[in-house]
């Protein structure tokens, strides 16, 4: 198994993880949803050697997570924005954050997530949309989904 | 800025990101969250090579996410079990399988997840800890939080 063939398994971690679970792609996503646009707000945003940078973002381009348009000012430059897949990442990326605050030896949050409707500084919690109850591994089980019955045939 | 130099930067994407964006992090947690224990249950689940498989088993071991332990039998193998460390990563487990059930081009998803203690087969929702509402990257502003005056000083 190579890292790229992850795409191809029947499997929404797998193939999540063929781009997610590559390297400087959630320090990309946080200059984006921190409303970096041009590559040089990535590049200062990150400290990232700019070859390196330009790959990742192709690597985002080319998976549909973000797209490639014409300076919104009509300038020559080329901005990077979220599609609705990537907008889509924020649960995750949301989750990512807290779980660095609690478990990476971070003294305090450096960031904190306002959240504009209710007005408070926000915590996530990952609920079960049927009950409502916060969602643990020891509380779950996973089984077939009609998409492994669909793969068998 | 080299990768792992994320791991001491005063930001928890960062800081995160320097393990949960390594190649083959979340096909191992995958396996362990489904309740593979030993070496030969990872090796088979992923059909990683056995090299590659070791050095991401000792990556996880040394970041406290899991824990490498004797065998339940008191047989001469060794377990890899997760930490509450580990435990606490289901949140973005979760979060990133309901992503690539919806956008990594999947037919129908191969695996649901029951909710035990209500019964249903449950997709995540992520909310507001404060008011309850599902979160978006629209309704929420990154603001300076505790962690970032203090690292000013």
């Amino acid at each position: 198994m190579k890292h790229e063939e992850l795409r191809e398994e029947n499997c929404a971690i797998a193939r999540s993880s063929a781009v997610l679970g590559e390297r400087w792609v959630w320090p990309i996503l946080r200059q984006s949803f921190n409303g970096a646009r041009r590559f040089e707000e990535f590049q200062r945003g990150i400290g990232l050697a700019r070859n390196i940078l330009a790959d990742r973002l192709n690597l985002l381009v080319s998976e549909g997570i973000l797209v490639r348009k014409p300076d919104e000012t009509g300038g020559s430059r080329q901005e990077y924005r979220l599609t609705a897949k990537g907008h889509a990442l924020f649960p995750i990326y949301v989750a990512i954050m807290q779980w660095g605050n609690e478990w990476t030896g971070l003294p305090a949050p450096p960031v904190d997530l306002l959240h504009k409707p209710c007005g408070h500084r926000t915590t996530a919690r990952v609920v079960c949309a049927e009950c409502g109850d916060e969602i643990t591994d020891h509380d779950t089980e996973p089984v077939v989904g009609r998409g492994l019955i669909m793969g068998r045939h």
